[in-house]
């Protein structure tokens, strides 16, 4: 079964492809099969992310943000690869902006993981840390591995 | 001779694979016979870590710490494809609870380092960084590439 | 072209391989003509580096700080491999020592992309994230990805 058609089944719309924030490529191909996904934010047109988890942004909100920034990691991968070509989900690195009290990262980053479960059927292997703060004060950032057919 | 003789001769003892803190896999395998093994805190049975370095927690605890963040990462291969079809340690990444004044990352990211010198003979690429703060207030979390056999 | 023509020709000067700051491998080799690169920081001979982005660094010095961590990753990598052996830039992630309300840490790490792309003609996949410190207080550490010929 196509992953569009998953997609479609499930009533998830990928967004556009995020502009690219600097001096880099979106996904490199490397090794055997496998791509790094650059590390995308959780902007999806006007939904807009700003600040810090523990602070202005709730756990709830957090793994909100946590699905877009993985629907922004998914939206590259189809632009780039296609997501058909998706063999495997290998690694995610949640980068999760920070209160020094916070201490529930990998609540917020399930709700990246929850996304990746639905689309593909399974989870990678995963580390969830707190930043001190993020690119445009924005409260989630995903890279991602993948290996492809 | 086999990891686990080389454990028995050092008097090292593996504490049973951590329980997991979120939607993820432990160790997923990927490419050319590697593995990413998600980040794994430094909690063993009793003795549970809380606080940053710089802080609540000494250099020397914070060795400790790191130590016991391996152990479980060692744990958690051993469980899931076994010790022995280790090749070779090929990337750790430390993330270090630490208050915004400690610089001494590397020195804690070293009590891992010669438990894979111990057990292997041989210490990974690394980077060592300081964080905001970690998952549960863990002082440190490991994440790990291995090569297999 | 060698690598080291197109060094000579933009009047690019490598500095000596920095020294380690730990126990690890500055650079180790795997999978399928890969290297992983230790996280390197931005001091070279007397331009040491002390400081936060947002505190005591301002953005054009970290794009310059950022460049020498890059200079730095180089240095290791013609120490070890040689750098005509590079075929692909793969994944840079910059590690930036932020204030807390310092949100621009792409821009910053564009001064270590722009070195590839000088070098190389290529940019790698990237993630540029503020940490809440770093070893020897630095305000840039960068690691990377590369594959080999």
């Amino acid at each position: 079964m196509s992953v569009y058609d998953v997609l479609k089944e499930k009533g998830i719309t990928l967004p556009p492809a995020p502009p690219k924030g600097g001096l880099y490529t979106p996904v490199k191909e490397f090794g055997e099969k496998l791509i790094y996904v650059s590390g995308c934010g959780c902007n999806i047109g006007d939904e807009i992310g700003c600040g810090k988890l523990g602070k202005e942004i709730t756990v709830e909100e957090g793994k909100k943000w946590a699905r877009n920034a993985m629907l922004n990691v998914l939206s590259v991968v189809d632009a780039n690869v296609g997501l058909d070509n998706v063999k495997s989900c290998v690694k995610m690195l949640a980068f999760v902006a920070s209160d020094p009290d916070f201490y529930q990262q990998p609540a917020v980053a399930n709700g990246a993981s929850e996304l990746l479960m639905e689309v593909f059927g399974e989870v990678p292997s995963r580390s969830a840390v707190g930043m001190v703060c993020l690119p445009d004060n924005l409260p989630i950032e995903i890279e991602m591995i993948f290996e492809l057919k």
